[in-house]
């Protein structure tokens, strides 16, 4: 079987090309990793880079284009819209396609802890791997961003997970961590009233009292006079795709509104797709072991 | 994109393991092409072998396999159940991911002309490469067998379309064709009336002015005590497995029957699968490369 992760890293450098080039260089001559794509935002001063491989390599491109970074990029310095604490400044890393979460995290601690040693930088672990639940939320773990790391990493519960206690000016933080792929799903509803879009939202989403893996937004879609149901879902093992467009459907009819539709926006595992098509077709014992391309993949 | 093929040669040796190893390595060793799955039958005294991979390399593995069975297989001493003209008796080439009909068909030919040439073994195109209608159906092709086969090459009609005219007496002769992938789909009934499996069947093949690319039979299947629609999809892409799935659930609602359950045995092309899902989660302008699998075999 294909073992594959996704990793998103964050680098605080997003107006010199010629920097990122180097950086994204490490990534691209790293073998079974593929770059999929590193778009820069000048505002921001920030590019958000993502790659796909086997595990171990994505772990070592990852650490090889961290090492680049905290050369090349100078904290000090750094100005930018976008809340920021390291030259690397935040490494996702995303189970795809057989590898567990158990095993991501256990990869983002190695990740992180090499990161802390050899590069001599601070590294919270967060999300799935992080140490403490006031460590699982990225925005809680960055607040105070890289002019307040100095005092933060020195609090009793900011101890860093890896590295120095001592901020690396240079380098400044990383948070390293596992999560599960989002996959951005949106219904299209045949109404342009954006109540009842929004209602639906409202029922669906964890917030709402609704399935606890989908945020979920009512919108309207002006130049098509229809509404929408924009959502991400942040773990599609446990609440499925199928799941929640059948209770959208419900709910419209309720209404007397059609679901006329659905996007699935950006990329998605294909065990999000599979799982879907097992649903409705009732397969069963169906193992994706049976999808020939997962076989070329072996 | 990664382009696939797969590839399903029958060998006329189903009792010598030696023999068939050294055929079956020769696909092992090409790089970029996997060996699935092979299989002696030792009364029909034949070997099925599958293998999948990038169409230049399943090509040329299977120029090889075919070469090496020339060598060690002697049609004049074969005996076996299984109706057969040649060591290698059909290269079945089945476009999988990113290779279209035309494409397979091309390749046959090549591989085809390269058999004729270089191993001196007539060579029949049949399916979608066949060069006439009455070529197309592999039944047709074999028929006569290799005792027939140092006849049939001289008549008009049965000129190969590569390699001699006079008969290989050792090699015998060898189709090769394209074809589209199967996908055995079963689907389960909540009664014991196989009539009604009968009917349905009956109403969904072709052959009973169903679907075109559908082949279907009603079985009982006694040790759960219901009945079971079980069909050969020859084409889905244009007979796809939700709408069969859909006339399926519908006529059995007549019977006041319910679909219990479907199976789909052995391997599925992934976008089988994924096309399921998009059909009933309406997604819009879903693109195969939206897959994140797809982009790691870029």
């Amino acid at each position: 079987m294909a073992r594959i992760i996704q990793c998103v890293p964050n680098f605080s450098e997003g107006q010199n090309k010629e920097i990122i080039e180097k950086i994204v260089e490490e990534i691209r001559v790293v073998e079974e990793v593929k770059l999929l794509d590193y778009s820069m935002d000048k505002d921001h001063n920030r590019t958000v880079v993502t790659f796909i491989g086997e595990p171990e390599k994505v772990i070592e491109a990852a650490f090889n284009a961290c090492k680049v970074a905290s050369e090349l990029i100078d904290m000090k310095n750094h100005k930018g819209e976008h809340p920021r604490m390291g030259a690397t400044d935040v490494i996702p890393l995303i189970p795809i396609s057989d590898v567990t979460m158990e095993e991501a995290v256990e990869l983002s601690k190695r990740l992180g802890k090499r990161i802390g040693e050899e590069l001599n930088i601070s590294v919270f672990l967060y999300e799935k791997s992080a140490s403490s639940i006031d460590r699982e939320n990225l925005a809680d773990v960055r607040r105070g961003q890289y002019e307040g790391m100095e005092a933060k990493l020195k609090e009793d519960n900011w101890t860093p997970d890896f590295g120095p206690v001592e901020l690396n000016r240079e380098a400044g933080v990383t948070a390293v961590g596992a999560r599960m792929p989002l996959v951005a799903f949106n219904v299209n509803l045949g109404t342009n009233d954006v109540s009842i879009a929004k209602n639906i939202a409202k029922s669906i989403r964890s917030s709402g009292g609704g399935f606890k893996y989908c945020k979920a937004l009512g919108i309207e879609i002006k130049e098509r006079n229809i509404v929408q149901v924009t959502m991400n879902m942040v773990d599609y093992t446990k609440t499925p795709l199928f799941r929640v467009f059948d209770v959208i459907e419900r709910e419209a009819k309720r209404y007397g509104v059609n679901v006329i539709g659905s996007e699935i926006i950006g990329l998605v595992p294909m065990a999000a797709m599979v799982d879907v098509a097992d649903y409705y077709l009732r397969v069963e014992n169906f193992d994706h072991s049976q999808i020939l391309e997962k076989r070329m993949m072996e």
